[in-house]
């Protein structure tokens, strides 16, 4: 049997509570083990709303990019919390180089946009961030969720109900992609 | 007697409670009139640390770039609020081409750079938005205070014992300026 699939999320306070919750809830459901990532070990972050409170599993100093499977970036105010701290943004750029699935959406793309992660890339993000990704010259489309390679992005909370089905259809091929390359080596 | 000048501060909820306040006493107590420009007039807007309840002086929808002196935009998340709303980025890029002075601090500049009107620009801002506005190949630095005609930046709440000075010597400097035109005028 293959191994529990590990998924690094990044969490900082003010993040939008349901964009963590929704997709941390679904990804656990389907199998995943989620960490969620923050500068302080065992601390409690708070989303912006007042509705979550989320512990935080592990410190990003004890973090390694090639410990997860995937990254998930909630979005929300945390992703601006998080790119101004120079561990996060240096994940962030380690685990992209690594090609593993990146999920991430509203506020979210800000971070990979500190990360100088974005030139290859197609994606959306929170209105306001894709004037940012615009002005930075990124191939920035305005839908619901965007695919593209490793990456899948929305812009919003209302857009759970598809983001949701990507993220865990990119893993899953990503999954398969892997365990594939594994029996070719055995 | 010059007529009472006259500043258009635009807000929104989340700002950073102290960007707001000591720039806005230091106006008052310097004999501006500062009319707090939000979506909704009368609404009361709470600043993200708690400490600050402002309430909106005149809608949006009512208030004419014209009838400003000078813009401030105070910092925190209130500027993104701003520029997801296309009335205030309108404003913002009406007022700009009245080349009157424009100060403003930490993410203020979001709202600048939305508005696109950044091109001939040399200023600073928090540090996050500093990337995206190196990103968008704005002339951005990192000091506590930039006068650069008559804009002034500042990149943060420890900068504001420059920053009010500058923004307060920008006013009196432009006030100055325009009394002289109008008494050429005369």
């Amino acid at each position: 049997m293959a191994r529990q699939q590990r998924i690094a999320c990044l969490l900082a306070e003010d993040f939008e509570d349901v964009e963590f919750r929704a997709p941390y809830d679904a990804l656990v459901r389907a199998g995943y083990e989620v960490d969620v990532i923050g500068a302080e070990e065992g601390a409690t972050l708070e989303g912006k709303r007042g509705d979550e409170e989320v512990q935080v599993d592990r410190s990003i100093d004890d973090a390694s990019p090639e410990a997860y499977d995937a990254l998930f970036i909630p979005g929300g105010f945390s992703p601006d919390h998080l790119r101004a701290d120079a561990r996060f943004v240096r994940f962030t750029r380690d685990f992209h180089e690594l090609r593993r699935p990146i999920a991430t959406l509203c506020h979210g793309p800000q971070l990979l946009l500190s990360a100088d992660v974005l030139d290859e890339h197609r994606l959306t993000a929170w209105k306001t961030v894709q004037d940012d990704l615009r002005h930075a010259g990124v191939d920035v489309v305005d839908e619901p969720v965007v695919r593209d390679g490793m990456l899948v992005t929305s812009r919003q909370p209302d857009d759970l109900g598809q983001f949701i089905p990507a993220m865990l259809e990119l893993l899953e091929g990503a999954a398969v992609q892997g365990r594939g390359a594994a029996s070719e080596v055995t």
